[in-house]
């Protein structure tokens, strides 16, 4: 039997019907259950004093990650213990999250929110919809197909682009490459990014992209804060040249008072993205997956890395 | 050639290419550009004064009118003057709306909003998505359809009733009779309304519907204020029993003030459903289908009333 940890109740209830495994409770605050430990479950949040645990657990052999981010538990892996990521359990909660902002941001809601809030009925009319905007996706792995998903019965034209060009799939004739942008923003009047932050993303949307986005065009960011250019964006959004639909900034969290809080046409969510009611369930199925698979063949999908 | 008249230039434009008409535009307010004219577009808002002159229309033979409503023009009708309605062309915005009204709820954006005009950051964390969620969708018309449509991709479990049971279709299983609403509501954690006001649906919503609806569900209504008995649905907000997310109210517009404005969890646009840019190309694509016909056939579909 191997022994499984997982640091919450009701995910030990979704696997504990996998055969081959023992599981136990821990969420690392106090010391091991037991010292026969062999797959690890961390918590979703967790401290990097929290993670240091690890090196005690003489039976260790992989950690599987409550979350798609991996880099807080790298310095913390033990030599041999591979270490796998929640590939897909955000998915869900993040499209739905763009959707909720470009929708929120075209048909008004702020403003009929802050009309309600004055004691206000207010009849605000001839918005321009979600419909027959020209949507571009910048971003196209898991999650901008989740997005495109939502998008299509929308009645909007998609345009995506990933970081190479290649054929399309079941939602779309082609994925362009991001090198094509400068081409492609002219035409967007709603831009929705979710592209991972690397080197060659960061700071992807500085004053030259946004001068290229037509008049009143929409930002949406789900992807992470560091891909905008805050100054930028801010000088763009202040002159209501264009609008922007935020879940994650740079510097995250905002500091109280920030310019881009009061700048016209600007709606921030505080990086909800991923964390909502959907998460669990997905997370529960994924474990099922992973684990089921550890029990018969003694490996993990989705391995990140391998402590050295 | 028959005399087409339209309120707007730019309808004008989209029907001009169409053969066998002469097309002229006229928005009522002056005296008519001509005496020929057989088919009159009114404008999409008119007062009963201006519609007065169609008694003196010698020509005319058919109305065509921009809205699905047609209420307000029966009194104005001259003898054998047909009457068609623009059925669907407030579909896409409307059935976007009810997309936008609970998502919106879902995700928090009156509170980001309020917190963003703190000029505070808010991590509000772990709410309950959209996914997953058994909704409820009471109508099932065209728009219903549409709502439906869009609702499929969020990964919930979606119900469906209508005033009678029947089959389902490429969307549904099975569409159920509001008769079994009782039985229906309990389990469902958001309803949206899109029924037509009639003697049947008036206060279709009172305190029993609100009551059987499970703790912290969402009621969303994009069909009109009268469906909804207001009283109670105060009193079932106001505990914070049940949420509410209302594109339409009554009475409406809402006076200042009105307590259903300070409700918790209650979220109110101003009746702005099928008043977006999506209107204009679904009218004139409408227009053109009509008018083809009329050309060809002297008829007209979606004939609502005939003077006498």
């Amino acid at each position: 039997m191997t022994v499984v940890s997982v640091p919450r109740v009701d995910w030990a209830e979704g696997i504990a019907d996998l055969p081959g495994l023992t599981v136990t409770v821990w969420d690392l605050s106090g010391p091991p259950p037991r010292d026969d430990i062999e797959v690890l479950v961390p918590p979703y949040e967790v401290s990097s004093r929290r993670l240091a645990v690890l090196r005690n657990l003489k039976s260790l052999k992989a950690i599987q990650l409550p979350t798609a981010g991996f880099e807080h538990a790298l310095p913390h892996l033990p030599e041999g213990v591979v270490l796998a990521n929640a590939k897909g359990v955000h998915d869900t909660s993040t499209a739905e999250l763009a959707l909720t902002l470009a929708l929120a941001a075209q048909r008004g809601i702020p403003q009929a929110v802050r009309a309600q809030d004055r004691g206000e009925w207010e009849h605000l009319a001839w918005q321009p919809s979600l419909a027959d905007r020209k949507v571009l996706v910048v971003g196209y792995g898991s999650i901008g197909r989740a997005i495109v998903r939502r998008l299509l019965p929308f009645e909007v034209e998609v345009t995506v682009c990933a970081s190479s060009a290649r054929e399309g799939d079941d939602l779309v004739d082609r994925v362009h490459a991001v090198s094509e942008l400068p081409d492609l923003l002219p035409e967007a009047e709603i831009v929705i990014l979710i592209v991972p932050l690397t080197d060659a993303t960061r700071r992807l949307v500085d004053a030259d992209f946004l001068a290229r986005m037509p008049r009143n065009a929409l930002l949406v960011n789900v992807a992470r804060g560091g891909v905008v250019d805050t100054e930028a964006l801010v000088e763009a959004c202040a002159s209501g040249r264009v609008r922007a639909a935020l879940d994650v900034t740079d510097p995250e969290p905002l500091p109280a008072g920030h310019p881009l809080m009061s700048c016209p046409g600007v709606l921030i969510t505080g990086h909800v993205g991923g964390a909502t009611s959907a998460f669990s369930p997905r997370l529960v199925r994924l474990l099922r997956e992973q684990l089921t698979r550890y029990a018969e063949t003694g490996a993990l999908e989705h391995v990140v890395a391998t402590g050295s």
